[in-house]
């Protein structure tokens, strides 16, 4: 009896996965022009650090981890998300303390939520994001943008949307707040049951809220941009003129909220604009969160990051026809007649791959014919062909494929031959 | 409160994490030219396929899975091993019927066992693994095998044994094992309890036990060596022979089994011999399975492969003090006085970036001379800096941080001159 792979996971296999490979060359390269480095966290943490770190009123939390207890009675929760345990190893490794000011991280890797399995949505899915903790400068909120901005870019995405909002500071947000619990709170019976937690504890996620989208309080509802402070204003505008600067475009959307309390100033969502997309169009999520690294017992410091999907980042991919310049190379196949003949092609093939060419050959005992058709299909730059007489005489044929054309070699030379043309 | 890593795991922080981007970009460098493509199976899979995969009298099965239930009421197992995920993609996804055979794979990726921490082991671990499914020809084991000790080589390791063992086909395997059971069973109530269970389900795995190694009927068991027909000798001798044509070297180890019944013919283990490593001295496991495929549900097919950690790799390489060539490079931090040179710095980074150089500047509105340390700390190559009068004039200064010298440039030129230089 077969095993099946666990619902609402996928295998990415040989033909799909260089395009994998290709992107995450992309985005380290892309990294390392920005100066972010690379971070391996565990991909499951102590289940704390999620409630704490992504907030226990949220659905990720609430409805959609993957917890569970270790021997040991731990309760363990593998990571809904990045930044949690980003941000629980900079405060673990002090991280403040280094010299080189702010931390500038990137991490890439699965993430896990038990949500229902739909088109493009999974329940472990690729997650590639970057944080910038230490500094509250504007010229970083448009960095981290650029820098996924810049991504897209370059696996060759063109109809992208990018959606700017500011969420203020402390002070503009907890006036917002109480604006939003006087606006709601006389008519907050006709909201769902989870509005009403959320009139309470978050009242800005009411806002995002699904079922009661359509609710006539909901379009009247107080906008956080009226209650903005001057220097929140200040900072926002300096976000987009250094965006500006960069020549990066962008659209303002009063509307684009992030649900957390830590979460401050800047907030921003890129999303594919191509026909053809799926009813998800966000690819990546973004914001500031300069209260985060206090909540999870740090000192308090200022930060900003984003998530993007690998899975989304390939849909956008696909709405827009883009082929990813992706192909196999082979630089020989090795063809034998005889025993002695395999042993000679087993020692140059193995010669040939230390010395840096790709090679295969035949382990199938099959027909010279069939394993003409093998070097076919790997797509192979030469093939070199060594019957016994051949052997005899010290030489050896190559062929090479897209043109036909072949010729008789001394065996010895056959390797500097392969890695000339 | 902080909240600390679970115990057992690890972050790999910027400073450590490039030997392993180092180490990954040179096996996948080796895959491709040995011509094994990457594979990407998910991080959990039902617990059945390792209880099957893997065997349910192993410890890794019965003391060492993370296993757990979904929401949905499924026993999930974070993967404890590689080969069990990839076997189970093999069979779903019908590659037997690929024209391309053998199948050649490899992954690497995280693997988890619930173990006491240790020096050098830890819970969450990394696997690189190949394996290559489909022929039973005995240069596909010296390949393998190959494989594994070109990644040594290539990483700078030298101080490595190889060793070999046969462990025969079925035939002698069940001869063998008969031979076992009449060796061991009348004296083995002298054994522990673990051991008289593995009489019944596996009498091989007796001779791997630590608590009974010293008992006399160890040393005096028979070997496998002495059941081995004339078949399975000729395949020995075959793997041996296209390892002796690749130059590399090796030890035959009677005693050296793999304890699951679907391991038949070569089992090998690559340990480190240098001075001053733990006691664990094995770095990479591997063997043939040909019983595996058929025992997940595929068809009959011959199989074999090998897993190594990073971690024991990353530890070999400490133990011969090898330095992987790994340096971090950064073509220009920029520096600006006043707030229209930081936009205009602003504006050069990002096109800097953008046109594939590394480029940083100052985020935290610190002086001049604080600013030139971090351009010193992060071994910039060069230094730009740029002033209101220069900014005025059309120019930058471009310093050459190792030299010293510096020139003044047209700032339209900045670009061209960074990377030409």
């Amino acid at each position: 009896m077969t095993i099946n792979i666990p619902r609402g996971t996928q295998d990415i296999l040989p033909g799909t996965v260089e395009k994998w490979q290709y992107i995450e060359n992309v985005a380290r390269e892309i990294c390392n022009q920005y100066q972010y480095k690379e971070i391996r966290t565990p991909i499951f943490e102590h289940t704390e650090l999620f409630e704490r770190g992504v907030g226990d009123t949220t659905d990720i939390v609430q409805k959609e981890m993957y917890t569970f207890q270790d021997r040991g009675e731990r309760s363990l929760t593998l990571r809904p998300e990045g930044t949690a345990g980003t941000v629980r190893s900079f405060v673990q490794h002090k991280m403040f303390g280094q010299a080189n000011q702010p931390v500038k991280l990137f991490y890439n890797g699965p993430m896990f939520r038990y949500e229902r399995p739909q088109a493009g949505r999974f329940r472990q899915f690729v997650q590639f994001g970057v944080e910038a903790i230490g500094s509250d400068d504007p010229v970083i909120d448009a960095e981290v943008i650029s820098l996924a901005m810049e991504l897209y870019k370059r696996v060759g995405l063109n109809e992208l949307k990018l959606v700017l909002n500011s969420l203020g500071d402390t002070d503009s947000r907890v006036a917002h707040k109480e604006a939003l619990i006087a606006h709601f709170k006389p008519r907050i019976n006709e909201f769902c049951s989870d509005c009403q937690i959320r009139l309470e504890k978050n009242p800005l996620r009411i806002l995002d809220c699904k079922k009661d989208r359509d609710h006539e309080l909901m379009a009247s509802a107080p906008s956080l941009a009226d209650y903005l402070n001057e220097e929140s204003k200040a900072y926002f505008e300096k976000v987009q003129h250094y965006l500006s600067l960069m020549g990066i475009e962008f659209e303002l959307d009063p509307n684009l909220v992030r649900g957390l309390d830590y979460y401050n100033h800047t907030a921003f969502e890129i999303m594919s604009s191509a026909k053809g997309f799926g009813a998800i169009t966000t690819l990546c999520g973004g914001g500031r969160y300069n209260g985060l690294i206090e909540d999870l017992g740090g000192p308090s410091a200022p930060g900003i990051g984003f998530a993007l999907s690998i899975e989304r980042l390939l849909s956008a991919l696909d709405a827009e026809k883009i082929e990813l310049p992706v192909s196999g190379t082979l630089d020989c196949y090795f063809i034998s007649m005889g025993d002695k003949a395999k042993d000679k092609t087993v020692e140059l093939a193995f010669k040939a791959r230390q010395q840096g060419l790709s090679a295969e050959m035949d382990t199938l005992r099959r027909k010279m014919k069939a394993q003409m058709k093998s070097a076919d299909r790997l797509k192979a730059k030469h093939v070199a062909i060594l019957g016994e007489n051949e052997l005899e005489a010290g030489t050896i044929t190559v062929k090479h494929l897209e043109s036909g054309s072949q010729e008789i070699i001394n065996i010895d030379g056959l390797i500097d031959y392969l890695k000339q043309s």
